[in-house]
């Protein structure tokens, strides 16, 4: 069998088996295919299995074609629009997920044939999960440091997002932590600004946390921006952390890169830090419908790269639809096995690797935390920005409203009869109405 | 103003300042924003500048209003479906990418109510640009390394991708680089798999470069792939090549990410090591045509972040469209100064930044040589796989067709006459004319 691209051809029978099924030791990769009219899906299938693995637009010499058999990828279903191609594991480098990519996303984006294609889902095989670190303190570890074992944890990002000095951050992370929140975090956008120098902030920060902790008598967190321009530079602002007294750093790891957030994850276990993961650019390739690569997939590179904690959207869970993509993606990251169904094609085995806390975001405000709680459960991080620093009374009512919400949600009391005790709540319940 | 996405209400006027400009100071964005049917372009616009710098979907309390203030992107631009804004210089941090891309990328492509949205371009201001390093070598560093002055570079990618044997791959480099070529690469696939452990590849590879010099007196080079899971194992890598004499190395700057990339372009500095910069996954991202980030500002990223060869595609430079595209990134990666016009909104200054070399790279063969050497000019790099490795007499006839091709287009000797008197030319014309 032959397929062009662009006027190439391939010859691509050895990569099409259809009916053949994968065994447990290969990479199984689901793509969504557009095609043009002159290519069928068949051919653009077998021709994604060649440029994926080890074929070319043009036969080359016999140097390692015994090899090169052994690796050939195959695509081995075709369901709809959905193309099923199976891997041998020898085409990847153990514990890199920058080849992951490369292999994966290399050239079959790019074919001019098809003029549309999306990494809907991976299953990676355990012998290759195994050969990633995984989370150093997962969901469990990142209990022990915040002294909270029976509900979810609740978390606030600094509004405005920048322009605050390090002093003035502090003062509200102080209020915000007094108020009841667990854990604080930077905002992605803010890192080393000449407004707020890294090494300054940690300093008037972490002296917020320890008056808080002090004040409340529970542990607290500040989820600090360690995201930066040089892998090194990330670990420096790791150890700054570490030398006050920090718990926790946070890193943009979709923006800094995976190799970069490998390192620091590396780092965080020598130091004793839970990582933080934010995923800013994640909707430039999970947005469309028809092109790019699915949170199911960036959530699987979330746990094998060792964040201990991930975003993982939510928005105000509204619907069914986003509800239950958003207990796929907690299934993905805390499950020890995932079974196939409900949104994923194969089960995923994770092994020894422990389980990442998700991280639920996106406009919320203490109204959402009851459906967030049914949706979720208790290994979760809810995590508010205006919705907390926005309450009419401030930030430390806003975490007031927040934790009451979450304490409420988890007794099994409902908006009603909680903010009947609780005046920040109910503040907050009422001022936020105006907000569909 | 007021602006609702998925239910939420911005208050907005004082981001949408149409009909004002951009300073030289300021980052300009130019977005492609398609709108849902309830948003207009201007509501749409507005909340693109308030999320991206520092507005929220609830106000928030008093902490900071005053810098907030000075803070604020404004969108001044509306023309059909493109949204121009312009953002202080203080919301990034000086020489950090991913600052840059988590505040750009981070919130604005995620909204309800747009559902595509795509950076077309940035334009940065002069002193940001500065803050990066840029390449250590660029274009006349790189000559140097090769010694060669007056024409285009010609580069092989080794083929079959993966599977060959550290010896095996060493033969095949021998042979190429005797044919007549200044470099090969890895693919970007192969990294540091069983079958080809990169300490091994390093030791056998290098020692065939020093051969092929010996025998052709002239300098080659060989990109090792050093792209690894994790940063500091990449900057090993690049000691480990420099340890062989080895000049080059090579990066998947977007599969590893930005800040790891930053951090080998430090060492390879130090070490005085060339990087080439491979591009896979870019069309993930800059393939829509509604929705991702366009070509032209990741080869900023990658003029930015230092790497002093980068891949711009070019395919068969099929069409004008695609050859003015080829041209216009020749610019952004080579001039001092690229002035606006030619699908470029605003100039763009690169200061003390060096000069990239571009490499063509896609389906390549020899017949090709001419309409790059056209398109592009001397300072490029020819990039070939299967249209080197795929010739019919094997891998150094297909590196002397290359040759052949090369000296004839800058001698002004068209194809015809140079096969005349190059027997392998030749045989390669004839063979790949049965490919469009």
């Amino acid at each position: 069998m032959a397929v062009s691209d662009g006027g190439l051809t391939y010859d691509l029978g050895e990569y099409l088996q259809l009916g053949s099924s994968p065994d447990e030791r290969e990479v199984v990769c689901v793509f969504r295919v557009a095609t043009r009219e002159d290519t069928s899906l068949e051919e653009a299938a077998a021709a994604m299995a060649a440029e994926s693995s080890v074929g070319s637009w043009t036969p080359v010499g016999p140097a390692g074609q015994e090899a090169v058999r052994r690796l050939r990828a195959r695509a081995f279903r075709i369901d709809g629009d959905l193309v099923h191609i199976a891997y041998p594991p020898e085409l990847f480098e153990p514990g890199s997920l920058p080849q992951f990519l490369a292999a994966l996303t290399g050239s079959v984006f790019g074919f001019t044939a098809l003029p549309a294609v999306r990494l809907e889902d991976v299953r990676l095989p355990l012998p290759l999960v195994e050969s990633f670190p995984g989370p150093h303190l997962g969901i469990a570890g990142v209990r022990r440091l915040l002294g909270v074992a029976d509900r979810p944890l609740a978390c606030a990002t600094v509004r405005p997002k920048v322009g605050l000095s390090p002093r003035e951050q502090a003062a509200l992370v102080r209020e915000t932590l007094l108020g009841g929140l667990d854990l604080v975090k930077d905002d992605e956008a803010l890192t080393g600004q000449p407004s707020s120098p890294f090494d300054e902030r940690v300093k008037h920060v972490a002296e917020a946390v320890r008056e808080a902790e002090r004040a409340t008598g529970e542990p607290k967190g500040w989820c600090a921006n360690i995201t930066a321009g040089d892998a090194e530079e990330m670990v420096r602002r790791a150890e700054v952390v570490r030398a006050e007294g920090g718990k926790f750093v946070l890193v943009d790891f979709l923006t800094a890169g995976l190799a970069a957030t490998a390192t620091v994850r590396r780092h965080c276990q020598r130091l004793g830090l839970a990582l933080f993961g934010h995923r800013a650019m994640h909707a430039v390739l999970d947005r469309p419908l028809r092109h790019g690569i699915d949170y199911r997939v960036i959530a699987r590179w979330a746990r094998l790269v060792g964040l201990d904690l991930v975003l993982v959207g939510a928005g105000a869970v509204r619907g069914e639809a986003r509800r239950e993509e958003l207990r796929q993606r907690c299934r993905l990251l805390r499950d020890a096995r995932v079974p196939a169904g409900d949104g994923l094609w194969y089960p995923q085995e994770w092994g020894r690797l422990k389980a990442v806390l998700p991280v639920a975001s996106g406009a919320l405000d203490p109204r959402h935390v009851w459906d967030l709680y049914e949706a979720m459960g208790k290994d979760a991080v809810f995590l508010f920005g205006g919705g907390c620093h926005g309450h009419p009374w401030g930030s430390r009512a806003g975490a007031e409203a927040i934790r009451a919400a979450l304490e409420a949600a988890v007794a099994g009391i409902g908006p009603e009869r909680a903010a009947a005790s609780h005046p920040a709540l109910a503040a907050a319940l009422e001022y936020w109405s105006a907000y569909s």
